[in-house]
């Protein structure tokens, strides 16, 4: 399958000429939206950041592109020195499902309850086992994380979930927002959602939502 | 040519079986964005608008959709009783063309002056001749119109163009659009634009910026 990391690598790999690994920040799988994914990696490029940077945008596809390069730290790592990962999620919560917004949204045409959402949202803040709403990546590694904001905002009939945490299990952000739709149509309780999250009852959670609704805004690192 | 209007009207002539005649608020070109045109009609069509509107939208192509639908006063035309137009040109000014914005923005890489741009924009206010940024309807049709609102905003590296006038010339906003880029990136000064306008100079105003960044927000009715 032809994912924007291996177009990346294959992209980076002809212009160093080396054999480069490269590291993603977050998480995007097949159709989520990033806009601030950060990635590194090591090479003997000999040209500025910028160079590079003006050279994989050559050969980068129009929809994937390398807005900012720089210098790292040693031992400096995309996804390990991670300290938090933002994702956002778009509903269109309009009656008509809405032609400008359709790329970056998921249509939901049922009034969604934004108070009651929230309700739910705030249960998840701090840590907490996440194994009812996502996997963890392999068998023997944790699945608890840091929930540091977990919001849901109304403007007009878009409806945005924000969610910030350390980091998220594979499918944490998409099941965590299917989740909070069924709160918002009233088809749960916010209080179910605690409760799932304890039991980590993962066949109650909600179905993913879809995956063109979702982006990765952006990961933060220390200083 | 397949524009909006002839699909909107075939889709409505099928839904109806009646032979109507469909009136549009603004022009939108090919490559333009709407996202508030008005439509009006005359239809002896007996079920409420809601109806109407249900059916039009499920034969219309998902990048089509009526968003509100409602019955008129008689004697109400969406083009002749619209007061007032308001188009909006979003230009993606980063130094790299970000993927999430080519679709909706036109990318001018250079970094553009938004005060010049402004100082510009202001000399287009008010009641003029402007046919050195556009075509009237037909050779013996009057140009002047009343520009009531031209601001430029610089949102990151988001640059917005706005304007709303009575009417507008066939290729108006995005004369207007190309000849103020021309002003952001130093190619003429504000004071020209003024002289442009006056001298009704076609030749010396801009080239016509890009249909894909144009889109047409919303029209304005009496009460």
């Amino acid at each position: 399958m032809r994912t924007v990391q291996s177009v990346f690598q294959d992209v980076l790999r002809d212009v160093t000429q080396e054999h480069i690994v490269v590291e993603f920040a977050g998480r995007t799988d097949t159709g989520v939206h990033a806009a601030g994914q950060v990635v590194s990696f090591d090479t003997n490029f000999r040209h500025a950041p910028e160079v590079l940077q003006r050279a994989l945008n050559a050969g980068l596809p129009p929809d994937v592109r390398v807005l900012r390069a720089g210098e790292a730290q040693p031992g400096f790592s995309a996804r390990r020195s991670a300290r938090q990962r933002w994702y956002r999620y778009i509903v269109d919560n309009g009656k008509v499902a809405h032609p400008l917004r359709q790329r970056y949204a998921h249509w939901e045409p049922r009034r969604l309850n934004v108070q009651a959402m929230n309700a739910a949202a705030g249960q998840l803040l701090g840590w907490h086992d996440f194994s009812a709403f996502g996997q963890a990546p392999s068998p023997i590694s944790s699945s608890v994380r840091r929930m540091d904001w977990a919001a849901v905002e109304r403007d007009g009939e878009t409806v945005t979930v924000d969610l910030k945490a350390t980091a998220f299990l594979r499918g944490m952000a998409r099941s965590i927002t299917g989740t909070l739709l069924r709160v918002g149509s009233g088809v749960i309780t916010p209080g179910e959602v605690g409760r799932i999250l304890e039991q980590r009852a993962r066949w109650e959670s909600g179905p993913p939502a879809p995956a063109k609704g979702l982006c990765l805004m952006g990961v933060s690192y220390e200083s």
